[in-house]
């Protein structure tokens, strides 16, 4: 499996002076110090962080108990194991005695205390630690104190190290494996923590046992458990990971640290190389679905403002830099970071930034088709990318893969999402969890966000009857995923369509999303059909989230007198009905301003149907939701068409007072052939949205 | 009148070559066209000016007719008027024939079509021109365009001349002052506005009867109408203008450009010394009621983001350094508008700010108290700065002044308004209109402007049985100003207070408002006591509105099953009772989220209330509304008192998922003695806050 072209193995290198730390040999160490001083990525990034240590060096010592998300002990738990990890390599770097011997002490105050400590407060059903009120933070605190340790650990007198190893380390690696062993290495992004942690914990206190059952799994077998098995189910041939972006930005971070310590302490595992470069995959997929502004695409659980700007894609930059080839995207993400990452890779990596013009710097992200699911058989995730006039890229989101693992996964086969304007335009919520604000649950996933976040009403996609689909029930998504008809990620009509079937029982969906440039607008237009047929009447709900506030309709319409909820249950609790139209016709535009520009959709159905403005936040007893508004078109009918053109328009600043083109050049949309053709009525032209095999948009 | 040390005298200068252009001497667009290259400001400026001018010749002459605020007609109209004001001046830099040609083609088309048009569709009382919908804007359109034109005008064939000025000027200046004769010169900014421009016209137009008619008004005594009269009338001793900050702003735009009009074109008038040296004064107080964002502090109608970048400040700047003295102040605008106004004013400042330091550039505005009333004697607007830690300023503002004018006055007095750590922390809604967005009303004041932006309950003050003060008569409310007790702008107890009477029949409302720094707490805490005595038996709802998230009470409530509205008039039909909590003690905690960080606030009530969550919306057809939260406390009784402090502390960042601090310090609040001092209990101290003569606040 080893790779005969592998680089320098540090193994060797470390020979020469005893065994070398985790993450930085010797010889590296020595190369970042001639770097410290110097005005560059990787100067800047050994000095940020040195300051830092040094800063954690003039606090005094604080080992708490444990705490909720959050909370004074978590954050101070969290502080530690991120400074021990900095300061053991500082400690390399400056060969500064007081690093190693604040490390010592604080290891040793953890050490003395640790096992003294009662199981944690849980607030999720992911089990407690002794430090944080889930064992997932407690896998953190492994590797990276772990990592520290390693730097100063072979200098530590032979008795404090066993005491450390033997107070903490070892207690905590008993925890996760043994006391918790159902949760150790199961498939899963905490899997994925845990068997990192323990891998990283077996280098840095010699422990081959620990490094082997955590690359291997309990069983040994490296395909039902453990690391190796972990990437190759995890990821899809495309790289996406079963659980959405913001948890791949999460799994791809222990991925990376124990790749890169394999593949430093036990290079002829040839990590790099296994299951076809799966940790290359799985880097490169992870930034793919990130909007302009470089927030991840919130599909299933998210918080909405995570971005590529997080640890993984520092550390993945340099890695990858080093251990792959030199992609060009590598130095426009090392550039954004400000930062690269203190080893002999980011070195490489700054060098490179430095020398590199400011165009290369640059970098408009691919449209792309993400299949989903280990064999890349289970539907796909498209993104379609256009730019607008001024080079705002626009971002068309389109999730017709898995529903993904159960514990993150949203039930919204066949979602839409948009972005415009440097703005989420058509919108998803996220999850319901005000991460690490402790007053709220602990910080830990609430209430709502199984029964509104998860429901498939919270999303811009269909609902039949008012119910959420496959009733709720993951076993059932994870058996039943979407399918993918057709991509077509270039030019100027880009498309994409996928097709869920049974989601509903006797119901099948189809849904073509485009994203359309043409000379006679602006910015792309975004097309969506939405074509069910099904085996008898029902009640249909196309829903759309936006944020701004209405500028105008072309239809009549009657607010509420007073709010009641739209339903009951399956997420309509939380949507209160603020307003109502009946359109016999099945035809409107509705027009509304977010920010700086203007949106107008104008839409279709098949028969007749009644528009609603909704905003969320009913039956919401704690304040958990953000009261964000939405839409929805409701029709009956057995089989039925939606079809909407999303226009972008116009420019606003309200502190210049400055308004223009308000109103957009579409007035009205008519579907043809059951929806094979759309036709567009415009202020001085007519257009047709050709919706077959061929999509296009000619005017005529 | 006229000061002996005048400067150099424009008429003398332009007598060497005709009569001068209104705002540019030969000499002085000589100096300018030697900074035109230079990496400066000045230099900056005229070429960003040229710029547009430029892009303007390239495109067709366009002179259509009238449309609704930010439609496309009223758009072109306002596009020609900058344009020909710019590119006048650019031609006496320049000396380029084609800018002076542009001109005479433009304003021909103008003369020629001007008298033919229709009057507007006006969509306010303010009547209609023939190019805009409402007048103002056509005054704005002849002060632009006359002044551009007097820049070309000598050079112009004497036919064409006449065929301009008895075309265009002659007519609009017969409408302005005797079709809207009522209108023309009242004591407003409109009449602001239509001297400045009737003034500059006459300039221009070489018509000394219209300049003295401006200036004198239409009874020739410079007291009762006119652009003098407006001056000693409109603005305070302190230089506070009576309708509020964000038309200060607007009116200080034609205050300026008129002044330096007058001075260049008759300097023995002493323009700048006039009355005080009100010119000076209505400046220098337009931006001291901003926030450190640079938005204006919104009282009465307002547009929120409107901010002391606009046009009046750009002037000013440059005025006020040439006819005043060299205020450090007008460095640091000048800087932060990157540009100054070009003409010889604009040259000394762009020196001035180039050879001054980093330092001389910083400027941290004063606490202040503006007395209201063209005597001062109509009560104060107070302004309370502090910094807290991290040298963010805190800003606490107080209207204990006067109604102002009636049509953009609300019915507000005590308003309370507070902004700290970058944010509005405890906000004015502003004004109801969706400015120059056509579709939304013509973009004018929309029907909920009157209905709750003017309403008492719309504001962070107590309504008393449910009604609007001076039952919204705003004759009533202008004859009974507030009253303004004390007023301490420095140390580290900064308070002041003020009082109203009568705004509720039987009814005196005392309120004392303070901004503490005290080393326990990181941020300043802002103390409010609101103390009321009756002839009777009442409810008091005292109202705060913010922005953001629940994060905890320390108190249960309800929330509401069904929205209703609160009330069917005087502002409460807009407000939804989202939930609601009993207090039999009067008193409770209650914290939120404001993006990065969190404002806990502890209050007491006097007696038993009632807390209620409410959020803006209801009753809105047209969807005018935003939909923001706020809060209520409500208290029966005669003699009560509303007591609360408000911390704001911690941090969050949740693309970095960090947050700490997420409760606050204190934890209750209790009133003694009638509100002669509150008790403040904490996790770990208690400490007591003064309220009498000597407020202070000191940890017991």
């Amino acid at each position: 499996m080893a790779d005969p072209q592998q680089p320098e193995s540090p193994r060797s290198t470390s020979a020469e002076q005893g065994p070398a730390a985790v993450f930085l040999t010797q010889t590296e160490a020595k190369a970042l110090r001639a770097q410290a001083e110097a005005d560059s990525l990787i100067g800047r990034s050994i000095r940020a962080e040195r300051a830092q240590v040094d800063a954690w060096l003039r606090s005094p010592v604080s080992v708490p108990g444990s705490g909720a998300g959050g909370g004074v002990e978590h954050e101070q738990h969290k502080r530690n194991y991120l400074m021990i990890f900095a300061a053991g390599r500082q400690h390399l770097i400056w060969q500064q005695p007081e690093y190693a011997k604040r490390i010592a002490e604080v290891l040793s105050v953890y050490a003395e205390r640790y096992t003294t400590l009662p199981f944690a407060k849980p607030y999720s059903h992911n089990p407690p630690g002794r430090l944080f009120h889930q064992i997932l933070n407690e896998h953190m605190w492994l590797l990276f104190a772990a990592a520290g340790y390693s730097c100063v650990r072979p200098g530590l007198p032979e008795a404090l190290r066993q005491r450390i190893d033997e107070g903490v380390f070892a207690p905590m690696v008993e925890m996760f494996t043994r006391t918790y062993r159902h949760h150790f290495d199961i498939i899963h992004n905490h899997g994925m923590w845990a068997c990192a942690a323990v891998g990283v914990a077996g280098i840095a206190c010699e422990r081959r046992d620990w490094l082997e059952l955590a690359v291997r799994g309990q069983f040994g077998d490296s395909e039902t458990a453990g690391f190796l098995a972990q990437l190759a189910n995890l990821f899809s041939p495309s790289g996406y990971y079963e659980e959405g972006p913001y948890y791949q930005r999460f799994a791809i971070q222990p991925m990376l640290f124990f790749a890169e310590a394999i593949e430093r302490a036990w290079p002829e595992l040839g990590i790099y190389r296994h299951h076809d470069e799966v940790v290359r995959r799985g880097f490169y997929a992870a930034f793919l679905p990130s909007f302009p502004n470089g927030a991840l695409v919130p599909l299933n659980d998210a918080i909405k403002p995570m971005n590529i700007k997080s640890l993984g894609f520092v550390l993945g930059a340099s890695f990858m830099y080093r251990r792959y080839e030199a992609d060009a995207r590598l130095l426009w993400l090392a550039n954004l970071h400000g930062q690269v990452w203190p080893d002999a890779a980011g070195v490489a990596l700054s060098d490179a930034v430095h020398t590199a013009g400011a165009e290369a710097l640059h970098c408009e992200l691919p449209s792309v088709e993400l299949l989903c699911g280990p064999k890349g058989d289970k539907g796909a995730v498209g993104i379609l990318r256009a730019e607008g006039r001024h080079h705002e890229q626009a971002v068309l989101t389109f999730d017709a893969g898995s529903h993904g693992l159960a514990e993150h996964a949203h039930f919204d086969a066949l979602t839409l999402g948009y972005f415009a304007r440097g703005q989420e335009v058509l919108r998803d919520y996220g999850c319901v969890r005000w991460i690490n604000i402790e007053p709220k649950g602990g910080g830990a996933y609430l209430p709502e966000n199984v029964s509104f976040a998860k429901q498939t009403i919270a999303h811009n996609t269909v609902s039949v009857d008012g119910r959420c689909q496959h009733e709720a029930d993951a076993e059932l998504a994870v058996a039943n995923p979407s399918h993918r008809l057709a991509f077509h990620g270039s030019g100027d009509a880009q498309w994409m369509r996928g097709e869920t079937v049974g989601a509903y029982p006797g119901v099948a969906m189809r849904r073509t999303v485009a994203l359309l440039r043409h000379a006679d607008f602006e910015h792309p237009l975004l097309v969506d059909l939405f074509a069910i047929e099904a085996d008898a009447d029902h009640v249909y709900d196309y829903a759309l989230y936006y944020d701004g506030q209405v500028v105008r309709t072309d239809f009549d319409y009657a607010v509420s007198r007073n709010l009641s909820p739209l339903g009951t249950d399956a997420g309509y609790q939380h949507l209160w009905r603020v307003g109502a139209a009946n359109l016999p016709a099945g035809r409107g535009l509705f027009s509304w301003l977010q920010k700086s520009c203007y949106h107008s959709l104008s839409f279709a159905t098949s028969g007749p149907s009644e528009f609603i403005f909704t905003r969320i936040g009913a039956n919401d007893p704690k304040f958990n939701l953000r009261a964000e508004p939405g839409l929805m078109l409701r029709q009956a009918g057995r089989d039925v068409v939606f079809a909407s053109v999303l226009e972008t328009h116009g420019d606003f600043d309200e502190s210049r007072e400055f308004s223009q083109g308000a109103r957009g050049r579409l007035l009205a949309l008519e579907i043809e052939d059951g929806g094979a053709r759309l036709r567009l009525h415009g202020t001085d032209a007519d257009w047709v949205v050709e919706l077959g095999d061929n999509v296009a948009l000619r005017r005529i």
